[in-house]
């Protein structure tokens, strides 16, 4: 694939050549449209709030578990391993965002959850981030939108299976 | 949200509440999918060749450009920063699969090829990742995936325009 004046945006979907599987491509626009729009949110993030996307991550799945969430829970819920989320950890609980205690059926094991501070933090940039994602992604019709749904369910399934 | 035996696959959908914004629904689904298919991809990367990811996708734009790619191009198309990528190519560089030569219109700049041998090693793996590929995205039928791609097309050039 040669490059030209008259070419878009240079990303994964550039190496793509006409011969390649229809998998293969599929695979690479959906990995060049997921990080596009993780891009916008991480520098959003970023700029008006200083905060990471792995740690707005963290905060964000322990917003919906009042009771908290062990260290492997979340590492689970995040997609990344437990030697990434030690680090966030560690650092939320400084900021006083977080707070640990120790699981009592399992002393190796930790459960984290919001403070008082950390759900009010998280709840200011919550709506922010809603916001982008609707002004990232809201364009999309609901027919579309419910198509695109079921196909990324079908996919989520398949390789849930492929794995199991 | 509470936690049930019936519940399915702990991922970042698990932070969707029932008065989220679809658009939430969505790009957490979208980001999920994604994710998922990726862990594959490195595991098996890491298992058959002992390779990152990342290093896999350095590889796999030297491949479909002959004449090289300068570390700036590299770092616009693997969609991530100058910094992360410079580790790889001194890595790949020291084990012969790539090779820098400066660039002669800009004494700061290099670009990047990949040797013979990078050539051959690269090919083995590539076949490999376009069976996994299509193991794991293949089961998609083919007016879905048309569906799939023209959506996730009309996602990509919304958020370029946003973001132009």
């Amino acid at each position: 694939m040669k490059l030209t004046a008259a070419q878009p945006r240079l990303d994964h979907e550039s190496r793509i050549e006409n011969d390649d599987h229809h998998a293969i491509r599929l695979w690479l626009r959906l990995l060049t449209c997921t990080n596009l729009v993780e891009q916008h949110l991480r520098a959003r993030l970023r700029k008006q709030f200083d905060i990471t996307l792995p740690r707005f991550d963290f905060m964000a799945q322990l917003e919906r578990e009042p009771e908290g969430l062990t260290m492997g829970a979340l590492s689970q819920r995040m997609m990344v391993s437990g030697g990434n989320i030690s680090g966030i950890a560690t650092q939320l609980e400084r900021e006083g965002l977080i707070s640990r205690s120790p699981v009592p059926s399992n002393r190796r094991a930790f459960c984290v959850t919001l403070t008082r501070e950390g759900r009010a933090r998280f709840a200011e940039m919550a709506r922010a981030h809603e916001e982008w994602v609707a002004e990232l992604l809201g364009h999309v019709s609901a027919p579309d939108c419910e198509q695109l749904m079921s196909t990324l369910k079908q996919i989520k399934m398949g390789v849930d299976h492929i794995a199991g």
